[in-house]
């Protein structure tokens, strides 16, 4: 459905629920009619349910007057409907912008992509802050009027370095955004914020995990080449996948060919599924993820 | 959602129903709660309003035990809510195939690739018939044992032609797919078939209209070449379109490269159209279509 | 072949031929011959003759020492083969920067992405200026270290517009991209820089020529969306077509989606056209190009 | 450069010069002047050579009058050529079809996408027999009037099989096509047939290597599946890739659509590849692909 609704009209009035739960029959039907009982009119409804999971997902964007002010007593009045479906839910403003801090290195060019897609209004967040091991990217970001930080991190300083992010971030961010940020993070910083930090690994994943993905296919003479957007999980490059695409390549193309190829689809890649997780688009269910996109 | 339901397990049980109507608060919720009340199981569910034409869509898949004994006395209990809401709708078992006829001329691609899909058991159908204005598909044809009509058109018989053509369909037919038919069908013919002709019209529409678009693809120059599968209206290649699929090529492609390509272009395309028809996943409004794929 | 040859290595010791001519046997074994015996090296040659034209277009990319002081020499040395063949050529060297003026309405994607490519190194050229009917781009372009310069054009000052951004131009540049410029240059204007104007426009062309195409598209309800990068001739939308890209849509995306979505389209295509210009990839013939990519 | 020069004009008049050798200066000229000065004209020509390997390739298509006559005689002209350069090379006529075995189990689409490209024209070979471990594809492959033969293959068998299939081809063949044949042929059999083995696996390699690879996507939850084609070696899977391509999927799929949307994938790229081979468009150098396409 239209991914712009927020620019509409009184984005203001909007909410969003987002339910996952065992499948059976009578969900859509309770949902719906509580939300009518409630006055409030529905946008946009997606639901997904898989032979293979048995399990039922639900996106329902929806309109009703001073949502804002009424949005605490329409969680109270939904409690029963979850408890009755065991649903694992939660319902969102949608004019309530996430809060995002995004990681980077020395390679800018997902960093660029978001922030230009953030100030023409397709990215819809506040940018809390941009977290680099270099101080490449800080005219930039500075040009944008977003905090920049400069953490250095080396094999000894690695731990201090991340405790030094975790303070900064305080617990006030909603989504990490590693843009090319050439760093594994340790499980224990990935466990403070699970399944809000977004990763593009520079292939075409399960293909060449870990480390120089353009070498190795190079290497290997694959035909197309690949970017993939994932949740970070303690498993290097094995979180569940968000979004992945490829770009024609041949025997003309070197390996800094790939590269520059490469990162037309990184940042494409990258951007689209932090829309989509911005706009509460992407359930995570075991190591997949359900993108009503 | 999974196209292939029907594959699944007791397609017997299921049925579709189909809802357009103007958009208002509460059409969800009337329409899940009376498929609960009537003991339904949904199994598919999409939905869809436009702000531009303040109009809704849906499609629901469902399962009901013994539902083709239960049909008649489902659609009767339904009248109310559709009259309620103002719905243009229809409800059709699953398990019930649409009988298609193909016409054809002496370019047999599309045909061909029809036919082993619907063998593979991709395409659920009956196929009624093969009618064409030439000799060359009867062969093939008939090794699928399904009955060949070769029918002869000039412009001076084409009004006779077309006159045993339909005493041929003779109204039993639910679709007629015009795969590389190359005579324009009198606006008569079409209405007595509204919405229900799909026709593989090879090029991206509206580029090139009409006759000849390869060679005028080719004079112009453009760097890619596509086919369009559409609802045949009275107005030439202006119907709703249902698919559209594009291919690369380069100057080094001459008109009969530009053919050969685009040959794969245009039965991918069609099949695709045919198929999603054939689960009533085309919804059509105006002169557009909303498709639930 | 690789695209980014002059990264490699003493791109100063590197030159182009680009050559069109009537086709006929021996033009290769000549041309190759006169760089062997001229000491230069081979790097890069890619030819092309149609069987519908009869015509031969030929793009080498060669290295000799010291070439950048020998270039009028070898120009001298080349004149007997080339009147033998009745050759259209020129001979370039590689680390001679083309000098880009790009023109810009308020609409900033397009130029965004240009500059970006530009600063990276994908794009090797001199940016000479930006012009813009809009102050719009001002700070961004600055902020880019390029000379910026607002000439607001309206119906009635259209031609004093032109002849201030002429007088500016100064006979030069060597391309000018209209980088979404929404103004109609005069023919005048356009004949004083042939086949040197490159234009994006927002539909995949022939399709929706002139205003408003996502509108167009949006109303005709087409599945794919696309851009097309041309030269811009004398009759609006109806250049040498250098380079064209489609993205899916559907019922679910209104004028503005088309819009967001077709900005991607749009800054990719034009970009992807750049780059083959100012790496003399592109040869014109008649109305059609010949892209060595 | 068009790929349909066989059917233009007197393809009996045409062969083909493949070279693949250490690069340096001179190698264009020598080969071209070689042609001129024996009567022969052009009609394509690529190279490529590429910094990381100081390997040269060339692929030339080019006509002579009466060339199948004197083809012995251009053969013993080019020695001396060949030897200055240390080549690697062969000349062939092009209207020399390729003798073609193809094997196949159960599965039958690409089998199918095969004959009927080559039904069609575009696929110029001889196909000299069909092999199969199942007796499925007997009647479609007997419906073509080619040679079809039943080899069942068990674990105890396989030596066995292959014995009888090696005598089958009796060293006849040119290519043999494994279109979805699920047997591991020994590395005796691949020996015999050196780069002379096209595999399609159905998956993007080298994601998912072995069985099961729609499974094992499915589990990973990738959003694009895709399908490999390659030239069999020792190395299960890991062969010179010819071709690739992917399609889209999303959550919806279960893993009987990936299989239904993979086998249009699959015969697709095997296609190309088979296409590609047979009009000598594909280099093999260590264990990657150039691909004169």
């Amino acid at each position: 459905m239209p991914q712009e609704l927020f620019n509409r009209s009184e984005p203001g009035s909007r909410a969003r629920l987002l339910i996952t739960c065992p499948d059976r029959p009578g969900i859509i039907a309770a949902v719906t009619q509580f939300l009518l009982a409630n006055g409030a009119n529905i946008l946009e409804a997606d639901q997904h349910s898989s032979p293979s999971t048995t399990t039922f997902f639900m996106r329902i964007e929806f309109e009703q007057d001073d949502i804002a002010r009424h949005l605490d007593s329409l969680r109270d009045a939904f409690q029963p409907v979850a408890r009755q479906f065991r649903m694992d839910w939660r319902m969102e403003l949608v004019h309530q912008r996430k809060r995002v801090a995004i990681f980077v290195s020395k390679e800018l060019h997902c960093l660029t992509e978001l922030l230009w897609q953030w100030r023409a209004g397709d990215l819809f967040a506040d940018i809390a802050m941009v977290v680099s091991n270099h101080p490449d990217a800080q005219d930039m970001v500075r040009g944008f009027e977003i905090p920049f930080h400069h953490i250095p991190v080396t094999p000894d300083t690695k731990l201090q370095a991340e405790a030094q992010q975790l303070e900064l971030l305080g617990g006030q961010v909603d989504l990490i955004v590693l843009a090319r940020y050439m760093q594994i993070l340790s499980p224990q910083f990935v466990e403070t914020y699970p399944h809000q930090i977004i990763n593009i690994h520079h292939s075409f994943l399960p293909s060449f995990i870990g480390k120089q993905p353009y070498e190795r296919a190079f290497d290997r003479g694959v035909k197309l080449i690949g970017a993939t957007a994932h949740y970070v999980t303690a498993d290097l490059d094995a979180g569940p996948i968000i979004e992945q695409d490829v770009h024609r390549i041949s025997h003309r193309h070197e390996v800094d060919d790939l590269k520059r190829i490469g990162r037309h689809v990184e940042r494409t890649v990258l951007a689209r599924a932090v829309k989509w997780h911005l706009e509460d688009r992407v359930l995570i269910h075991e190591n997949k993820t359900v993108v009503f996109a």
